[in-house]
């Protein structure tokens, strides 16, 4: 029940220097530490040292970690985890990079997931005494934090079942082939709090990534960014528009290696009482655009 | 650690017929129930049976209540009311109407709150399959959901930190007189789960009421809401702008018995691991009325 | 010299009670004026009689009409037309319902444009004395007025030469086959004042109709005109986006008989000193979907 | 007839340095020619050398000036005034820097207003080839052009008069001591096309200025700049809002002279026929700031 948020994502890159242009001077993310072939990143409203990890050498997804809110939640995560079946290890203290203590959990989808409750603080761009709403020296679309993934492999169920059983998480909406009693589950959204999602699964190969996700203050936010996007001339997967799926306004696209990003905006307020939304494939295109209804062919062909 | 978010709001109104009207078909909550000197409504994108419950005769605050999401948190929560000092009383399911069991805490400001786990479901406005994302029914403002209240009151200090000790709610950000060590606490803003707040406390006569604050999806729908406050002639106190404190963006106007409502949108994710912001009174007119800088007259002094 | 805006359009449609639903529940346009198979409608914020006219059979065109400021330009523009050599005659006050003396030209693309100085005047819905700023008990949309029609044809030409020198409208944006000197003209953007444009015409058949278009006051209001669209189920044909082409934001969606309406926000003021801007057709993606820069099958195809 | 928009104001400043500062890194103007005690600017979405003259030494309006479509419409214009009996004097091309020949009229309120038709191009920000919608390279607020000017004088109705009967415009709205007949004109916004208003007078101290005003792109844009101008500390006279006159939304700030800067989106498209709106001095508050219904004290008292 520890679990705060999605901490980070650790994705790969084929050529440093052109991602962090994309991820400081588009996203206008903040580095916050560079080595040999790894950048570390942060968002202005982001208050640990980083969310985003780039590592070069390849694309896709390398890892990604969740935060809990104290130490103790990793002893019981581990418990139910060894319940649940699923492999765990430990990682100590400083082996991730500014981090305590970690525990990976094996994902029965090709991933694996980090929980940690420490990571050093270097506090956020607009201070924390009468602050400014938005600190005016970010760069680009000034992305305030890193929001969710959304994480490609084939066994749904496990993997839902694994959130909500070892770490509390619950679902929000729900991806059904058909709407029949029983159909498979195509896609999850769920939750570890309030946001509409922390973290996305998608029915498909094993090990790939679809996006990650950085929020924006609206939608007047998204199709700004959209437009310097367009300035700059990276390839748009999903123009601006709604998803019907979380309400949230989003807008796809691709990082100089083909990692997809998504500016998003909006959703609601998730509730573990709230029922949970069903939908089937056959209305997956309101679900992913909802102004247009139609599923673009990349959407479930496209992964790193 | 069961609470879940600011369930409802029971508020005094001097005439229920002009109260209904403004309720419904202003702000655009439904109607659930009715009966002698009593309202209970709902917003469009809640699924339990009501969030404000109106009753005739005066103004101001009856009660309010939280929702738990297990009816084992109510034994915890008193539990730790015990220990804490502070006066409870449990109401056997029913006596609320649609509700289970109560547990009620007498706060040390001439305020109870109401705890409870089940309410009947009744669903939201749009459905849990391949839903529309707003229910072009709605009437006038077509607010989604309450999100929270302002509550007046004496004893600062002790408030926040019964919400904290008893409830585990965390502050987001706290109004100090100044940023002197130990300087007294004028308001309190704290939160349940990930929202920016769920209930604030300010300085002032014990047993007054503030506001209570309806979401909405962003800034452009505040500004749709105050278009038609002004078509109706509503008395508006703060003309739409930005609060500095929690970024949310705000209208505050009155229901016909001089309740002051609040339109809300924005605001950021909390965690409890978030810096608490600080302010100082003497921002307290950036940390309101983010643009113009200026504290309304009617802030500090306008109460029910 | 003396056009001052597009007055009104004139369109086929197959089953009068399906459109009437259309342009008034969800358009939001208010009924002036109904007889056997037409109906004649304006916006809350017209003051003339009318804007639209739709008369039962078919679909596409009939006619569409634009009004000058003074009786003599009428002849005025009559005597250059004479002189450019474009057909024209002359329809007698009150032939076109609560409509003045009408000069009718033949545009060399198979369709005609009606001249008017008089229509009567209606007056808008909220008032000229201390006015609210919006009807509210407009219905769905709640389109202000018409803004603009863009219309096919064979001689771009021709047809951009005769709103220049018979009328005195100039052209704001040019789409060129390339940017090769003396390139064939594929479509021109044209005004009579300083939106962005009245009229475009796009090369395709003789006769055909590509869209009418209804100003709205901001991409908010595409937004959530396009959220009604959705609900009420009708196709639409380019989910809302910004034009590279005007800047404008836009939604295009079908109305029951087929024919493409627009809803459109921002643009620019124009000029008759501000440089005409050129576009290439390898960019035509990029002007018509500005985000995307695609174009969608049915822009170039898709007529009434 | 021939004026087609307000072409430049030309204003004074107290120091240059924290003026250029304002112009440039808030408003987001461009430089275009430094001289001696003088600065010259336009914005990014300009193609004329300038629209702002900024010049050392007190505060307020030096003057401002007008486009006019033709050469010979200033023979016209100054045909008109004499029978009107405004006193005229010419200044040969080249006086003004990167103007053509310029008439200039002395108005009745102790200003003067100068009409050209010509001013160098220099071209916007984002060209004319299959251009970007904005100029991500543009610094702070970004504001695209000049829209109008309110200024202040004594006698209105014989300016509205010279400004009808001269120079072609006519009044959109009009402020009126009361709604009797012949009531005193406390001020009038009067345009010379499609807009809103190019330029507005109200009744005051002759000589005096009241505010310049920069067109942006929507409410939204407002909002973002009044966030800078948070950020930035600068005195805020009306935060963001609607006004009822002309249904703009706006925020007006001053520079560091205070002269008084307006950001101003929205607004109608203006037709000749269309009814003029009329609005009496007891509803002055809804008219200036809609939400709010109250007239700051300044709005009255504050020129420069």
């Amino acid at each position: 029940m520890g679990v705060m948020r999605m901490g980070f994502v650790h994705a790969r890159v084929m050529n440093m220097e052109e991602a962090k242009d994309h991820y400081v001077n588009t996203l206008g993310f903040y580095p916050t530490h560079e080595e040999e072939g790894k950048l570390y990143l942060k968002g202005w409203d982001e208050w640990d040292h980083h969310s985003v990890i780039l590592e070069e050498g390849g694309v896709g997804l390398v890892g990604h970690g969740y935060k809990v809110r104290r130490e103790d939640d990793l002893a019981e995560i581990e418990k139910r985890a060894a319940t649940f079946g699923a492999t765990t290890e430990r990682l100590p203290a400083g082996e991730h990079l500014e981090m305590g203590d970690v525990l990976r959990i094996h994902l029965p989808i090709g991933h694996y997931a980090d929980f940690y409750a420490t990571m050093t603080q270097v506090g956020n761009e607009v201070g924390y005494h009468n602050p400014d709403s938005f600190p005016w020296e970010a760069r680009g679309i000034g992305a305030p934090h890193l929001d969710h993934a959304l994480i490609v492999g084939d066994d749904m169920e496990t993997t839902e079942k694994l959130f909500m059983d070892v770490l509390d998480f619950y679902p929000t909406e729900r991806m059904l082939a058909t709407m029949d009693e029983g159909a498979p589950l195509i896609a999850t959204w769920l939750t570890a709090g309030n946001k509409s999602h922390d973290v996305a699964f998608l029915k498909g190969p094993d090990g790939k990534f679809h996006h990650m996700s950085f929020m924006l203050k609206d939608w007047a936010k998204v199709t700004d960014a959209a437009d310097l996007i367009v300035h700059r001339d990276i390839p748009v997967d999903l123009a601006p528009t709604r998803h019907g799926i979380t309400r949230g306004e989003t807008c796809y696209f691709f990082d100089p290696s083909g990692n997809r990003n998504e500016t998003f905006a909006g959703g609601y307020f998730a509730y573990p009482d709230r029922p949970v939304i069903n939908w089937s494939m056959d209305q997956l295109g309101k679900g992913l655009d909802y102004y247009k209804r139609e599923v673009t062919d990349s959407f479930l062909t496209v992964y790193t």
